[in-house]
């Protein structure tokens, strides 16, 4: 089984209007609701791939009843999420029917007590017996410390499972020390934590702060991993236009079911990098064209680069 | 008691923003959850004043829930709603610090299906029995035909309990034909219903297509009234700066209560400038501060036009 981690849940509402303009009045045609958060839309990816998944964090109130309804209607993802007191923060994405931009909107969520803090650290600590590979994904919400995943990733190596860390700031920053097996930064969270534009000085300087593995999503140009076993380039064939949502999501959907797997580095770059690319090509947000998928999959290119580069 | 009907009840978010700039992402610092719709809104304020009142409409699904929860919290308003299979509808006003302006998007809401309706009338002719007074406000979820408040004013009249209408377009036009006690259109609604900018005229005009009596509200110049009586003209005080937002609704509470009471007309109107610019003056959208409201009341002034005028 394989298991993500979502602390910040959210109802994602997708509203279509036909140009956003501030200070009028808005008629909304049409409406769409999903399970939101990081780490759910990779369940939901690796269960659509066929793997047994399961997901926990938190959930709560009206809001929360509704993520919960939307998840076992879409997906074979077994819900794990421990319950809050406060309800789940929404998002709201407005997309203009015109020209195809986004606006958002995200509500910053309940507080979660020290209580449903420890609660989620059981459930966590039962469901790391029957898990291959855990991701932590996301950011943290209101009320929980900014050292949490660092203390996840501890539970998570003490349990011999291996961890994906997914997340940004200072949560990265904290987490990274803690050892975990992957780190997944684009480049903005990487020029972040390490002061440096260059992606390959960056990704190694990354591993540098603890992580075993970093591969850094360089958008359209692909990835780029530095490992153990070295450093690795994988590029998708073709530049692909489409909808970028939940690409990254993919990338840690397919890392992850490599951890899980034992994947040869190359094959578990390749699955990424066709997976992130067949997200693009689908007509709906989050979710990835299966055919394109396996179309892509033999053309990525993936190269070692020079240890001395 | 007094009933109000809110077909397209909505469950109304405040998210608050620095400012709202297109195609990028905002963080809401603060939402505000409420019960929305025309007649909720004047049901909150009669119960405010003292008033026996009872809810009507629809609400269903996770949002409608969160919406009678929240009516119940807040006011000693009965609630009588029907429930539909569709969620009830959200609205979402991003209000920007900077500016005070303000962007709304609104969620079309679920169709209402032939058996909701029909359930609904029933309800509605149980619920006149112990009426007073009714007022029909807003405008017709999808589903419902065009003529149905023109039925439910036939319905309050068949029971001989004095009706107010207060929506817009093609249901306003049907509904004053099936001749309600009382109208009350905005400067907007009035101009659609009768093609003339001159309110005297356009109010005369709107009466002689059915209504008893027409109230427009002319924002800041207050309100024209036609009825048997005559002409009456009420204006407040001094300009009063604030939050416009439920100044109409405090109009409709104020004429409607006046409606049950059967109070003279000069103060019925002189009671409903009053709450209005005493909803104007409220920190909180949509309440009315009681000390402005008993302040202004001796000070609205109310005159009879001439009729030939």
């Amino acid at each position: 089984m394989i298991l993500t981690v979502t602390l910040n849940t959210a109802l994602d509402l997708t509203y279509r209007v036909p140009a956003l303009t501030p200070h009028t009045t808005h008629r909304v045609t049409q409406v769409i609701e999903r399970p939101g958060g990081k780490g759910l839309n990779v369940a939901r990816v690796l269960a659509s791939l066929g793997y047994e998944t399961v997901a926990t964090g938190f959930a709560g109130g009206a809001t929360g009843s509704v993520l919960r309804e939307r998840l076992a209607e879409h997906s074979a993802v077994r819900d794990e999420l421990v319950e809050t007191a406060g309800p789940t923060r929404r998002t709201v994405a407005v997309a203009d029917t015109a020209s195809g931009d986004t606006t958002r909107l995200d509500e910053p969520g309940p507080t979660v007590t020290p209580a449903e803090w420890a609660a989620f650290r059981t459930r966590f600590t039962e469901l790391l017996y029957g898990a291959t590979a855990v991701a932590l994904c996301g950011s943290l919400p209101p009320g929980i410390h900014v050292g949490a995943y660092a203390e996840l990733v501890r539970l998570a190596r003490a349990a011999a499972v291996p961890v994906l860390l997914d997340t940004s700031g200072e949560p990265l920053r904290r987490g990274i020390a803690a050892r975990p097996d992957l780190v997944k930064p684009n480049a903005e969270e990487l020029a972040r934590l390490t002061g440096s534009r260059d992606p390959l000085r960056a990704t190694r300087e990354a591993r540098g702060r603890g992580a075993r593995t970093v591969v850094s999503s360089l958008g359209p140009e692909g990835l780029l991993a530095a490992g153990p076993d070295g450093l690795w380039r994988a590029t998708p064939p073709a530049a692909v236009r489409g909808n970028p949502t939940g690409a990254g999501d993919s990338v840690v959907a397919a890392l992850l079911s490599g951890l899980a797997d034992g994947t040869p580095w190359p094959e578990r770059l390749a699955r990424a990098v066709a997976l992130s690319a067949a997200t693009v090509l689908s007509p709906v947000a989050g979710e990835f064209d299966p055919t394109a998928y396996e179309e892509l999959l033999p053309r990525v290119k993936v190269i070692a680069e020079p240890e001395s580069a």
